[in-house]
């Protein structure tokens, strides 16, 4: 059996407001960012299954014989389930001689790949495919990459089984796939994401599989309907930080300073709220130079009660400073104490301006993007709708 | 009649915490400043009332036949009222040759000497003296300067004049009043105030008064018993701000967004209030370290809700990252916008660490001082126990 091409795409994710507070009860905001994690899943006769990762050096090809017997017993009654099948997991960290200290990124992107490619194509023959992967996205830096490769696995690979049918027309460039089919690929995206998380709060899968953005709260995910493309930098400080060891300082912070820090996450909750609101205003409304001018005050305040719980750092600090002397406001995104940052575009924003700023980040160490947020989820593209060097990389394997 | 000479001192003022939050009713903790205001009040025979105020290049001089048509007719009377007398004032303006768009520094401080002198000796014969101030505090900074000055007034005249006794016995250096002569004392400081500055809050003058640190909740008053004198550094970044726009700027913002701007208020009160409790424990416990620590992170967040208010200034953000690159905590103190702000000095803080730090902070263009808060109020000197410089100053005129 030969499958069909499939080349699909998922962005990313980062918070606009809320990051922490959500630990604490409170909403927070989650929006896909369009910096896109590519797959180009190729059928072959060659009875290979191989995985190109080039942005982690992993390159690996099995024979159909050496995987045949990892098929799952439970396979094909079991499409929609939440739960990991750990009998399989314990499996494959065998046939890829993983130990438990051994989890690197390699191991769990091929061990997720192996998990989904076996137990959706397990009912019936396995077919040879080679499978390339490239990511703009940043590893490890709380952008969702991994969740944008999850999700994209899951979608080619079910497109590739038949399991959801291939969306894109002759005349397509991009095309999305129906509500019940999303529900399909975040289901299996989520099961990539239990591999390489271990728990994972779901959120950054569904924003691949959804894009646009979501409301959090309490556990419960909320896609939300429209809201407005947004153009923004994205900038890496590289400052290394651990977001359970951040995690635990707010919360130290909380038992010590409660009647301090418990307004604070009340009105983190409210700045999640306010920009709620003027997102929506701004897909019914013409959009003003006041809404972004509000934007923009929720973003400083939200960066200050950051500070406030302690996650603030340096180089954040210097990401606000570089960016204000050119008017433009930012503020970290996700777990702070380095990591990454946000700095809202406007539409008037002249592009000197951005190659000026971007220029500036980059000259303090920083990696630097110009991207948007709010950007559609996994799509199917065809081969011409994609950029010439994703392209170009993707053809190199 | 020749009055005694009466060598007196007023600190001045700084918010350690509760700026703008108490205007919207929340707690304040107002600190005695050890930059200190210092009056040297001498009885002459020359017949002429001479006042000498070379920080405001301001030497005037009186014959006491120019003076006595001034007397106030209630004089005598009103020793204790609030109000002021508005008919001594507008004959004041009219003596001075003062319109009403003409009330500099140099006017209202002349007014508000010739106002409590008239006013302390008017019931009986009007002495010749000459009265000198000399102030280390820079003017208009709002760090109490004209309070200090007011304070110094009032209780160097009360004394002279022999409403009030002077506490001074030969072998002291320093000597501080009973509480109804504090009284006494604040309540003509009071009377300067509101001819320097049309509507004070009161709290400069108690502060010069009472020294210490002031509980400020509501328009009342409560001065705290007893707090530990803190080694600080005082920076004023000497940009110009207008208080009044800042006060605007404030409420406009709590009107533009209250259900983020209110909880912010609330975590301020509670920061004053957390404060207050820790300098009272360091007071009746050993002092630790984590008193200071806690200190320290109090300082920190209210800096950052000063600038969520809306009143930050970059140059108040690079005072607070010059002085963290040397562990040293900052934030405004006043109206923010530039302005003023303090560094707490732990009391290990080395002195080369002191001096390298003001060095950074005069290279941003700042004037620095090293002094202390919570200092004692006005008090009166022997010569002796003065600063060599200051008498040195004083001793010109």
């Amino acid at each position: 059996m030969q499958v069909k091409d499939v080349f699909v795409s998922a962005p990313g994710k980062a918070i606009l407001h809320g990051e922490h507070a959500v630990v604490h009860g409170k909403v927070a905001l989650a929006v896909s960012l369009n910096l896109r994690t590519y797959l180009w899943l190729k059928g072959t006769t060659t009875g290979n299954v191989c995985i190109n990762l080039p942005n982690i050096d992993t390159f690996l090809c099995w024979d159909l014989s050496e995987l045949k017997p990892l098929i799952p017993y439970s396979c094909g009654k079991r499409e929609e389930v939440k739960r990991l099948d750990a009998d399989l997991v314990r499996r494959l960290h065998e046939f890829l001689g993983v130990t438990n200290g051994n989890l690197d990124t390699c191991n769990m992107a091929t061990i997720a790949f192996l998990y989904i490619y076996l137990s959706v194509f397990g009912s019936g023959e396995l077919p040879s495919l080679t499978l390339t992967v490239w990511s703009e996205l940043p590893t490890g830096a709380g952008l969702g990459s991994s969740a944008a490769y999850s999700v994209c696995l899951s979608a080619a690979l079910l497109c590739a089984s038949g399991t959801i049918p291939a969306p894109l027309k002759e005349w397509d460039h991009t095309a999305r796939w129906c509500q019940e089919d999303l529900e399909r690929i975040n289901s299996w995206a989520f099961q990539g994401e239990m591999i390489i998380h271990g728990n994972p709060s779901g959120v950054d899968n569904a924003v691949g599989t959804w894009g646009g953005m979501l409301r959090f709260l309490a556990g419960k995910i909320i896609p939300l309907s429209r809201v407005p493309l947004l153009r923004i930098l994205l900038t890496n400080t590289k400052v290394p930080r651990s977001t359970k060891v951040l995690v635990a300082r707010v919360k130290d912070k909380i038992n010590k300073f409660p009647s301090i820090m418990n307004p604070v996450l009340d009105s983190v909750d409210a700045i999640s709220c306010n920009c709620e609101r003027v997102l929506s205003e701004m897909t019914c409304e013409p959009i003003t130079g006041e809404h972004y001018n509000i934007l923009e005050e929720l973003i400083d305040m939200n960066q200050h009660h950051l500070n406030v719980m302690g996650v603030g750092h340096p180089s954040l600090d210097t990401l606000c400073r570089v960016t204000l002397t050119k008017g433009l406001h930012s503020k970290l995104t996700g777990a702070g104490g380095g990591g990454c940052g946000i700095t809202l575009l406007r539409p008037e924003t002249d592009s000197s301006v951005v190659q000026t700023t971007m220029q500036d980040l980059k000259d303090c160490g920083f990696d630097c993007w110009e991207t948007s947020i709010g950007t559609p989820g996994v799509q199917q593209h065809s081969a011409l709708s994609v950029k010439e060097e994703v392209l170009e990389i993707l053809n190199r394997y």
